[in-house]
């Protein structure tokens, strides 16, 4: 299934780049052609990003009370468990990186400089529900550490992702920008869209894996993945002041994007390299996890959907996972899930060339595409 | 201690008025003389407080997605586990009842108009802790009803709660009225206020009887229970176009009578008759929190506050609680706790007289001011 929010864009962040089967025909086979290979490098854009970020980000996290303040050191790298300082490994701020680039995309310099209390804004947006998330799925390592909450309790880490959702709107309040306001409206439908990805993602995993439509899953991943990366560039685009149709167009590119970026997040779940992802091949088939390329097997009406779904519905055994694999694969799930994936990058491309059609212009945000889809292992 | 920050007060709205020592001379003890027992009524407020914001909060509700809408109208008491309607016990509403008459006695009844959307979206803050706070304390009962955590799963309790606090900021960020956006900032701050005050209540309960000074307590009954109450003062009077010297009077306002309301609560958890509370006789000592008359004994360097902090070292063994109820009131914490809830009633009530000298005005804040500290059993 889709994996927590963007621990999957994070994982997806330190993998190298690799050999995932169909990555270069996504890239490309889209309607606004190959990638400008001479525009901006996702990765100066990112560490661009985060020294017009990380000042006011700090700041924020300062500005809480002792308990929760270690809490979210911590959680953003900066600091140990035992409160001493950390190299910081705080994920790659994709996200205050799609604000900033749209912003400066459709509104220059100045407009991307007037968004960087935004970006910082939907950066902790992103990390209350990375917090709360983990206390959800149980899950105990993001980014290379332990989660916040097997560190300082289930309560503390519910409760500094509570205080990142109050500063992140606190910012936007204190903005004198004439888009504060409207930007604050879209973050907050965002947060309700991001809960309502992952209730109904709680909720499906615990359905039998015929109850599961494909259309459910993907707009449960639409609502995970997709929303946040659509209200980064939404917000962009408010702050360079452009039209109502534009912020739309921006958005819907950074859902698309979300979406290709999960389908192909989900491949490497069941076919990934394990000696790259770092986990055991078929980790998601072993979990009875209802991914993306899985739903699409289970309901494809064929003969190895039936099998798949027999296997599925029996607890994982310890046992050979490659009958499973194979089931998916001969159900079309992996076929349907690249497709998928190809065609999503297709509809950002389109969607971002009706906002920005200089490809000059829409170079950074079609890099930070590339990039967050750039998955390998 | 410091009960689940209007779990108390909700229980307190059920109780019937009593017999509580001190009480009469809480509500009279002041610096502005007896209550205007010819003022509005409580009641009154709080019923026509109910009428003005049920619509806008129930609109707001229904606009969540399916999943937690479902929580949440279960929370408010508007529907049974089962998705049937239920009549509906959704507490009193103190806080936007303080929101809409700060709002009155300073604005005239346009100001009161004019702020209902702000007193919805402090009600959503109020319910998002609550559904947090049983989560984090592992309450199983409020309002007389499974909490929602024990109904729908710790995720879906986390997930509605994140959502109504997005409601509440997307509310404010919407509304055109010019004090919208300093009421954001005020409740976003109160926000983590909240969550400091939980997160220093639940780290006390770890400590040991030795390790928590009166002044820590106090400051986390501060921040748990007077800050929102506070709050809610202040955005009304910030919807009333008041001072800013108005805006913080108000707000010591609430937050000294919330203080009151805690000691009083605290003192009701050890001598409270347990016909009327429906709680065990002593049911904070056994549970060994550190409420406030009981830090107030432990800190009072007393031959009693030794013999209590040997009991409080050993967890409760079921056997008769009259020790360690007569150690607190030997070490003067019964004494200390109803002095402490007067001079905070006094010093509400020279904090509301600033800011609204005439009696008639401010008589409504001054009953419910009474009705909140008006505990009996």
């Amino acid at each position: 299934m889709t994996e927590s929010i963007t621990q999957s864009l994070t994982d997806a962040e330190r993998r190298p780049v690799g050999t995932l089967e169909g990555r270069h025909s996504i890239a490309t086979d889209t309607d606004s052609g190959p990638l400008p290979l001479d525009g901006p490098e996702a990765g100066v854009i990112l560490e661009r990003t985060r020294a017009s970020v990380d000042p006011e980000l700090r700041a924020a996290i300062e500005s809480l009370p002792d308990g929760m303040r270690r809490v979210a050191r911590y959680h953003f790298g900066w600091e140990h468990a035992d409160g001493t300082p950390a190299a910081g490994n705080a994920g790659k701020a994709i996200r205050p990186a799609l604000v900033l680039t749209t912003a400066a995309a459709l509104g220059g310099p100045g407009a991307r400089a007037a968004a960087v209390r935004a970006a910082v804004a939907v950066e902790l947006v992103h990390n209350f529900t990375l917090l709360h998330d983990d206390v959800m799925d149980r899950d105990t390592t993001r980014r290379h550490r332990s989660t916040a909450w097997t560190v300082f309790g289930v309560p503390d880490a519910i409760l500094a992702g509570d205080a990142l959702q109050a500063l992140a709107q606190r910012l936007l309040a204190q903005d004198p920008h004439p888009a504060a306001g409207a930007a604050a409206v879209r973050l907050a439908a965002c947060v309700v869209e991001l809960c309502e990805g992952q209730q109904v993602d709680t909720a499906m995993e615990r359905r039998g894996p015929a109850d599961v439509t494909l259309d459910q899953v993907l707009a449960m991943a639409e609502a995970k993945t997709g929303a946040l990366l659509g209200c980064a560039c939404a917000v962009g685009a408010l702050y360079a002041g452009a039209s109502a149709a534009d912020v739309e167009a921006v958005d819907a590119f950074g859902r698309e994007a979300g979406l290709a970026f999960q389908l192909i997040d989900d491949v490497i779940g069941i076919w990934g390299d394990p000696s790259r992802t770092g986990k055991p091949a078929g980790a998601d088939l072993a979990a009875r996890k209802k991914s993306l390329p899985v739903v699409a097997a289970l309901t494809s009406g064929t003969p190895a959907a039936v099998e798949l779904a027999e296997l599925y519905e029996a607890p994982y055994d310890g046992g050979d996972l490659e009958p499973t694999v194979l089931a998916v694969e001969r159900a079309g799930g992996r076929d349907w899930a690249q497709a998928q994936a190809s065609d999503r990058m297709a509809r950002a491309m389109h969607e971002l060339s009706r906002a920005i059609p200089d490809p000059e212009a829409a170079g950074g945000l079609l890099a930070l595409a590339e990039f967050v889809t750039r998955r390998s292992s």
